[in-house]
């Protein structure tokens, strides 16, 4: 905390610029974009295809491929993990420059641990391990050694990470043989859900650049869905990982608490005693997000970290729910959906209303027992979650922040503008009790829906919107119960895309008749659509199971995947 | 809170005495002792087989048996259950009456569910449940339907549950046939390692009258050692299975938070955010104990509670360890333990150092590697761990007391005279953060015997002492860490019966030469054996695993006792 009487302190500009330019001056010039080639958002919000005329044919192929393809090719000689590389290397560099996605850049070590891996696999014949030549991304928050993790704090830049400080998942990564070439952006207290900070400035949405890329793993997000990634790795505590994934078509996946280690992370929340923050995979193909989980939960994690609980990955349990995804004509034993149009406080966008509706028609085309979903109310239960969070009033954040005398971000201004006292830890236990009674409430009500399928099973999955909205302008991401009461609940839950914000399309999915607000936060996310601004922007929904139950969500996420890709809106139902 | 000005309330001791009055009452008048048959604890300290002159042949025969005997018995239709139920609520009644263990008798219900069950296997040819007609006693703090849940309070009388506070335990033992007969006793505050309270009185030792049954599972202890039940289940946040178990010549689990169903239990520390209690079964017979715990392991309650994990009992697992029990000759491969004969803080007394001596020397002559054990500080980091329960001052403690005007038990007037003011959130999440790094650094140590083994593997498991004493008279119990140690690591513990406090043999392991005092705690338990007043006590140990290692550590309590049962001292080394 800034003492009183201390003088302020301008230089944090200074130090913020200097580490922005550092990321730029780490790109070779060759791969620098003109003025010309970097277009304002404003005259083109879409660089997807864009993005696409800087790469050679070859480096297309690679960076084009699945991380299942680009092990194959590797894994078989076909390509050098120096070439493969190298491409990944210049695609996130071009990325950078249309969406500022990137805050740590190591491509001369990426490209010296390549070189090491073609040699191994020359001489010996055989990958140096499962992800031998895979480049993988990662959220700032995981240390790496070299690197800092300012996790878009001026006063956190300067510390340079050691090995110590990494983390389990870090480990496991190098020594499977993947590449770690870069770490990706994320906001200023890590907790909302839009990516900007003092230091590399607003990581925007690749679909339509007047919008934000979501967050807090919005530097992911953007890289993944411009391909300069194959495949990344966030953090998640109410949303960080689904948010957006949703807002940049990818998959996503938030496991249970102690699935997966979450060793090695940089924290502002040190702590927090509700198991709050876990780690997930994010990537534009399910079968490779799938591969990456089942190699990471077979990593014998629990044996270095004690938060892991010993849960190998349970062949029989994916096997058995995929078997239950609807073959055609034939329905019999299979998944059981519900599926939660919106909330009792905040009605979700049209565009997303639309994709439920589509996904709707998809699951019951294909054969499904599609029910809707009335749980305990999200809204209330969002609020504990957060006062639970927000219990030491922010004390490391305003740390963090006022260590060096940055402006905070206006998405963060309410903490500093409010109560610095932290609550007595009697009403804490106190939110986190109410929290227990939710989880109870909720947990009864999914079992009690054996009594509402004409299966007389439980539902196996609940499909509900990730926001309230598609990818929006910044300062417009409100209202986080959508994804923070699945954190809440300590569910496993992932995302699947669905479709894109049309206003066309939308408009179909407008209230009719008028209805009232639901809320004050309802009124302010109906005007955000008033003003037609997602335009573009990815919709994805999210896949919710139940606790510890990863095998299960990512199959139920491809019978999801499956419906959509076959659907016909046209056949008769 | 009682008001401040509000008129002092004389009918708590009316209130209390009634209650104590009715447990009584509920005993048949056959059943009750003459004053003569109840000598003084002075003049007749061990009641073991005092007990016995007072039950026929045939109730000795039943009461003497292993719950796995007795299912036997009674699925072959050789005993009824009702004859099973009658001989234990006799010699329940009797065990009351010498060491006041009991708080709730129901045995007329428990003989009109026992009539049930022999009418049902008798017209089906088939036990009901794998349970059928098995008595088992509760800890009082397992709401059953009709019975109070005073634990302690006077306050807390007249509160009749009913089915809707049941716990899942509960309902699965009544589902499988089980029969409830009783609930046992514990302390004011249900915090303390002693059980004593206003309404019951104080829990005392069987083997040594003049001694405590310890607590909090006290009445438990006492129960099941008088041959009162076959198997008794009890909780645990720091002890409360563990130290009673080992004071009472039994074996007592506690598992890992989440491996079993706790709920439906009376609580003074509502919304603890940090996984506090378990539950676990307490018995004389330690296949018994496996059966139980993999019954209820396998009772697939996570579908029933939102806290268990999905992790059925792992029946592999437990044989791959039992199969590394050493076999005459034969050690390949066979278990390594690590035995802490003491912490840096209190050393154990004489007779607790003579238990881990005779261990040592019993797995060392059957073939097994011991290692010592140099952990991270344990005293410290039960501090910590005292420091997060009391985190906010007990608050629903004095209230319960209060509320009823009764005057605290000597063992927590400390909480009375304190501070009364819960501390800031901030001071608790930095509390927890220092026991995630103790929990770190434990399981670094651990994972690092691996350099310390000539089998060059970890140490399978760890034995320590469950007190740095034997049991003692009330109000000396004042070192926890011990046991609290394995409870903040949430590691599953079990406990073995060893010895006996022998005060001839235990001269031997007295100090030598005199050594200093570790701490002020140190020269006070040193004190208490100057006094030389646990002879007789039974004598057990901790067996510690990791997290979530249930099966392992059944099955190394199991290489533990046939260790010691086949001891010769006096072979050759």
């Amino acid at each position: 905390m800034a003492m009183q009487g201390e003088p302020p302190k301008p230089d944090w500009q200074r130090i913020a610029q200097a580490k922005r330019q550092s990321v730029v001056d780490k790109i070779p010039a060759s791969w620098r974009l003109s003025e010309a080639d970097r277009p304002s958002p404003s005259t083109l919000p879409n660089v997807i295809e864009h993005i696409t005329q800087f790469l050679t044919p070859h480096e297309l192929q690679i960076t084009n491929a699945t991380p299942r393809k680009i092990l194959e090719n590797v894994h078989s000689l076909n390509w050098s993990s120096v070439e493969v590389t190298a491409a990944f290397c210049h695609r996130a560099a071009l990325a950078h420059q249309l969406t500022k996605c990137l805050v740590e850049i190591r491509f001369d070590e990426a490209r010296q641990q390549a070189e090491d891996l073609d040699a191994y696999i020359r001489e010996s014949g055989r990958p140096a391990g499962p992800l031998h030549g895979l480049p993988v991304s990662l959220k700032d928050r995981f240390h790496i050694r070299g690197l800092e993790s300012c996790c878009g704090y001026v006063s956190w830049l300067g510390d340079h990470k050691t090995e110590n400080d990494e983390g389990v998942l870090v480990h496991r990564l190098r020594h499977a043989g993947a590449i770690l070439y870069a770490k990706t952006n994320i906001p200023m207290s890590m907790l909302i859900g839009e990516t900007t900070n003092n230091i590399i400035g607003s990581t925007i949405n690749p679909f339509n650049r007047n919008l934000s890329a979501g967050g807090a793993c919005g530097g992911e997000g953007a890289l993944i869905a411009m391909g300069g990634s194959p495949i990344g790795w966030g953090t998640d505590i109410a949303g960080s990982i689904r948010i957006p994934s949703s807002f940049n078509n990818l998959f996503g996946l938030r496991p249970s608490y102690g699935r997966m280690s979450a060793s090695g992370l940089a924290t502002t929340l040190p702590g927090l005693p509700t198991g709050g923050t876990v780690i997930g995979p994010m990537c534009g193909d399910l079968p490779s997000l799938t591969m990456m989980t089942k190699w990471f939960i077979n990593a014998k994690t629990w044996q270095d970290d004690y938060e892991v609980i010993d849960m190998p990955w349970n062949e029989e349990r994916w096997t058995n729910t995929r078997s239950r995804i609807c073959q055609e004509g034939q329905s019999n034993g299979s998944l059981v959906f519900a599926v939660m149009m919106g909330d009792e406080a905040v009605w979700p966008h049209p565009s997303v209303r639309r994709a439920l509706v589509t996904l709707i028609g998809a699951l019951k085309q294909r054969g499904y027992e599609v029910i809707t979903w009335n749980p305990p109310p999200h809204s209330e239960a969002a609020d504990i979650f957060f006062r639970i969070l927000g219990s030491t009033a922010g004390h490391a954040i305003r740390e963090a922040v006022n260590a060096s005398g940055e402006t905070p971000i206006p998405q963060i201004e309410d903490l500093f503008n409010t109560a610095s006292d932290p609550s007595p830890t009697s009403d804490f236990w106190e939110l986190c009790e109410q929290r227990e009674r939710f989880r109870t409430a909720y947990h009864r009500y999914w079992k009690s829906t054996q009594n509402l399928t004409a299966s007389r099973r439980p539902v196996d999955g609940v499909i509900l919107p990730t926001a309230a909205h598609a990818a929006a302008p910044e300062q417009s991401f409100t209202y986080f119960a959508y994804s923070a009461v699945p954190s809440m609940l300590d569910f496993t839950t992932g995302t699947v895309p669905v479709t894109f914000a049309d206003p066309e399309l939308d408009r179909m999915f407008m209230d009719d008749p008028p209805r009232p607000f639901r809320s004050p936060k309802d009124e302010i996310n109906y005007e955000l659509y008033q003003n037609n601004t997602s335009a573009g922007s990815p919709v994805g929904i999210q896949v919710m199971g139940q606790r510890l139950q990863e095998e299960k969500v990512l199959a139920m996420m491809e019978a999801v995947k499956a419906a959509l890709d076959e659907y016909d809106p046209l056949a008769p139902q």
